[in-house]
């Protein structure tokens, strides 16, 4: 049985530290910008730089991670609106911190449309002063979330032998979910996921691509069989989803295994983006990624050894472009030979497959044969 | 307390006389085509026609529905492969009833991989032949789900006081889940949902539009504060979403608001899909619309009284079409009067409004004054 060392308050204590280190940060810069106004100096605020070129790629750390440079953004003529946007926008975030609430990026946006001459005239903007702080706040090991800015999709669905211990919002009484007891559904993950706890004794946690093959999984309680835990991704995982693994798997130390089709969207655009995070977010792949992920399949290899060759699909123009650009240009496959031999097994075959392909040889046959046998060979992973 | 009657044995009952309806249909079909071959005459199956020539609509009866006009497969050399590819669709769903499994419909597809010369080349051409069979099915009173064909997308997620009673698929025990104690969390509703029950003691269903409103109003548990079951949509609600609220409404006799944005798309997409159903899809919507939908808002008119001018945008060259053809074109709209009106009210002023917009009062002015002070005024509320 792996007990998180949260569950006694529902992680409220963790909770609570995370809060103190937040409002201390956005006193601090609120703090400065005063001090500077108050000798007569004009004021600034540092903010990392969000580009490519700023970003830097560590195999051991394994995930993208931001630079140091840093740009000034300084009250000018110029910057007087952008610079109070950002002020109010940490002014907000520090009042939902206090207040126990959170904004989507939306809903950031409307309460903008008080603020007068420095409201935002489109979402646009308030995302990207969202995302200069949130880079920020990064530099102190604070996420989004902690901002309270909260993601605009909830998580995907979970079921299995696990007991999410999480806080009653309203009253604070600590609350018990078993994700094992939910029936035909499942516990949807919320959008933010810091708060909380977990208890289990699974073996591992099974990350799958599709909803369709989570339903069947559920339905003939494969979690049982195979004492693990099932987490529908849906397609590329959300940041509720990839954050509420990484938590798991922290807390549990348990392995995640990942079954999604076999085609360069599954491998560069979920897996990837699971294990590693993306260029483009530098700034938060810290929090998101998921460095203990292994895939599991559907491996281009899987297509020879179970049969799949006539219930493929032939690669499409962009497939085949895609999976040119993971074995060229993406850090993480480069540094990964085993992943560049399978990406360039499946260009030889000009072919991918479908999770649900399975279903050739009967609907079950991935519970009763593909998995099994898959995980008795878990040193063929990939990496 | 609303109690449903089917709680005792989680829906059992109920799904085993569905079942044995089911099997009866499709016995009766293959044993007509074997007495005609047995007769030395050609077989032949008579399948309503999907088109919308074939449709209905009846104002009392609130849906779009199915005529009776049939077409006739009779084996021939040009229909032998679709004839028996749906006499092997068929033959999956009785095995599938029979031992409590399910397809979706990418499954479905899949499974014929290995039918030989009946094999279905792509997925266009399974769909059409399970929409065949289930609009015959549709006759005798049985949806897709019953044929235990499953949509690929599970329903919205659902908080408040609602004890959802279903079973456990593998073990046929009964299982309460309680939508007030899941925390941060939610339920999500499962694919299919015809073997649940429920208890609760709500006032109403409260359905809305965007993931990020839901989320607001589970955290600050309205559902308390209101008396009420919060189903998040997530957009045009799946064909689960709908049949979940369909049940729910049906068995607890109780009222459904829908909240969603003041657009075209709102109106004409999510609340009308959700209340009368689809033009294409006549032959389901007996099964999946919600007659006691009303909709509660954001509407044209509360734009003005609660003074959004400057949160709105302008409609688009879209939102301006789909407008038209729902004033026009739409048999829905044009039996409500009132309808019509809000619509071109909305033309005239030529914004659209988000839900998500009241947030420009402050992020909880929607539990504080919006959706108390609407409440308080049902009979405003539009057909």
């Amino acid at each position: 049985m792996t007990d998180t060392g949260r569950e006694a308050d529902g992680g409220a204590s963790a909770r609570q530290a995370l809060d103190t280190l937040t409002l201390r940060l956005i006193d601090s810069i609120a703090t400065a910008v005063r001090r500077s106004i108050e000798r007569g100096e004009l004021p600034h605020i540092e903010l990392p730089v969000r580009s490519l070129a700023n970003v830097t790629y560590d195999v051991d750390k394994g995930y993208f991670e931001l630079g140091e440079t840093l740009k000034t953004r300084t009250l000018t003529v110029n910057t007087v609106r952008s610079f109070a946007q950002t002020l109010r926008l940490m002014a907000a975030s520090r009042q939902m911190v206090q207040g126990n609430d959170f904004a989507t990026k939306r809903e950031a946006y409307y309460i903008s449309k008080n603020w007068g001459d420095c409201r935002f005239d489109a979402q646009t903007e308030s995302d990207a002063i969202m995302d200069d702080i949130e880079a920020l706040a990064s530099l102190h090991g604070l996420a989004r979330e902690q901002l309270r800015f909260y993601p605009e999709s909830h998580g995907g669905s979970v079921a299995g032998p696990l007991t999410v211990i999480d806080t009653d919002p309203e009253t604070g009484a600590v609350l018990e979910i078993d994700c094992a007891n939910l029936g035909s559904g499942a516990w949807s993950v919320p959008r933010s996921v810091e708060q909380l706890g977990f208890r289990t004794d699974a073996d591992f946690i099974l990350a799958i691509e599709t909803g369709g093959m989570f339903q069947r999984l559920n339905h003939h309680r494969y979690w049982k069989q195979a004492n693990c835990i099932l987490v529908e991704m849906g397609g590329v995982p959300t940041r509720a989803t990839r954050r509420f693994i990484r938590r798991l798997s922290d807390d549990t130390d348990l392995p995640v295994y990942c079954f999604v089709d076999c085609d360069p969207y599954g491998f560069a655009n979920i897996y990837r983006t699971l294990k590693v995070g993306s260029g483009n977010a530098a700034h938060i792949n810290r929090f998101f990624c998921v460095p203990r992920a292994q895939y599991l399949g559907v491996t281009p290899q899987d297509i020879i050894d179970y049969r799949l060759e006539d219930a493929t699909h032939p690669l499409t123009r962009t497939d085949i472009k895609r999976a040119g650009d993971a074995v060229k240009n993406d850090p993480f496959f480069a540094s990964h030979p085993r992943w560049i031999a399978a990406i360039e097994q499946l260009l030889g075959m000009g072919v991918r497959a479908e999770q649900q392909a399975l279903a050739k040889w009967g609907l079950n046959y991935v519970i009763d044969e593909y998995l099994p046998r898959k995980l008795e060979n878990r040193e063929s992973f990939l990496p």
